[in-house]
């Protein structure tokens, strides 16, 4: 039977790694959020950041726009909170209302105050291995429950189902830059099972309920470390990529979904903000 | 017995799609090549790149700097190039002296005339599989090979061997947006004989002489595409990373070394000049 890696422990030991860290350097981290109009799943996100500021001491300051602002009072308005030096870090809420244009903020935003990853310098250090940058939250996510469980990634080999832009793409880049030998598959890749054969680590992200199955978990090495970023709704239940009941016995640890990747992600947001926030103040540059 | 691809032919065939592109959008590219001191491997690639150039019909601007020049004085004449309209490509010469700092006119190139990829717009661009960028021209290259090869990339099991920032990451990631299903091996990677095995595209670019041996040939897919970046020196003779003659055999095209994708190089570089002078002049944007 594989060992459940839970989501809430993985966020509760980065919450502690976040205060020690807070406490040494005396820092009171801020987070502006800039959204536009109030859509629900903006709002349940901007929730769970709230929640999580407030469990960590990390200050909010929540810039709401109207819906129907003009793209130059939106720019305008976007760099009075790129300028200000009481917000560490800056999360924008996208996509925006098909009114506006996220261009022109992408390119003002301060690279050391882009928490999302929305900016170039950031893609360019993930893709440069410079871990100095703030990468896309739910990859970094992936990384941290790897580490808070103990995984070897060094030599590994790595499978990763998916290569989106927020997910399958840094988190590939990532585990690369840890020295795994790594394996991307994607929608068009022939056959997966035979990809992912002798996997000691396999993340799948592709969002296909279901797609990692008995089939391709009987083929991964002994004690692989199975991390199901996906996200599926099926009859109304939330599910990950993999059949989890089917998967779970021939891995060595796994996530779950929910209670897994989706329960740390958010938390990685703020830790962004508590490093910025200490970058600021000591000019230190460190990775939790 | 292999198909041996041979650089020339993919460059006559580059250098007339660039000739033709030329005459039906009239331009006229220039390359400044900023060139601090003398040194004989600067030199040697600046008359490389001056033959191609001469026989495309691409002008070239060489400022030399003095080696003792201030960095004030350096970072003066760099911007003079860069904001010269006359030059719709520049090519800096790397590493500068230890005395000169290169990352304030990195981050001052205009992107568009950054024709190395040194600047992190267009690292950027790669790693969102974004093709409007200049990426590294050594991993365009092979590209460039594969694409005159009429190799088939989607869904291909494709393996690169190095992950350096100049060759092995941006040959992956452009491996990647092509829909290749890759595997990625390095110095860490435990088992390479496997890592290659029913590969059907194989990049070697680690630079070890030999590395790609009969037992890694014998194992990939038949047919396989063999691509030796490698460019290495035994007894005073250049020879790749694949011990050519063992793996030939079991190939179905394959480049030597030398005469294989370092022939193709400096064309990449010129024909990114090409393709910064056609944006400049109509907006369009394009790949060969």
């Amino acid at each position: 039977m594989a060992e459940i890696i839970k989501g809430a422990e993985v966020k509760a030991n980065l919450i502690e790694q976040m205060k020690k860290k807070m406490e040494e350097t005396g820092v009171t981290p801020q987070l502006a959020i800039v959204r536009v109009g109030a859509n629900d799943s903006d709002l349940a996100y901007e929730r769970g950041v709230k929640k999580t500021c407030e469990s960590i001491g990390i200050s909010l300051n929540v810039v709401e726009l109207p819906e129907d602002i003009s793209q130059a009072d939106f720019e305008a308005r976007f760099k009075e909170v790129n300028d200000d030096p009481a917000n560490h870090g800056i999360l924008l809420f996208r996509p925006l209302p098909p009114t506006l244009d996220d261009k022109p903020v992408i390119a003002m935003i301060d690279p050391d105050k882009d928490m999302d990853c929305m900016c170039p310098y950031n893609w360019a250090k993930l893709a440069m291995g410079d871990n100095s940058g703030y990468f896309p939250c739910t990859a970094e996510a992936v990384m941290q429950i790897l580490q808070f469980a103990n995984v070897k990634i060094s030599g590994a080999k790595a499978v990763v189902i998916g290569r989106s832009q927020v997910i399958g793409k840094p988190v590939g880049l990532m585990l690369l830059s840890k020295s795994a030998t790594l394996t991307w598959c994607h929608s068009r890749t022939r056959d997966l099972a035979e990809a992912c054969k002798d996997a000691e680590i396999l993340v799948s992200a592709c969002g296909v309920a279901g797609i990692v199955d008995k089939k391709i978990a009987e083929g991964v090495a002994e004690g692989c470390v199975a991390i199901d970023v996906g996200m599926n709704f099926v009859d109304g239940k939330m599910c990950g990529d993999m059949a989890f009941d089917e998967v779970e016995p021939y891995m060595g640890k796994i996530t779950p979904v929910p209670g897994g990747v989706g329960a740390v992600t958010n938390t990685i947001m703020c830790s962004h903000v508590v490093r910025a926030a200490v970058k600021a103040k000591t000019g230190e540059v460190f990775n939790f």
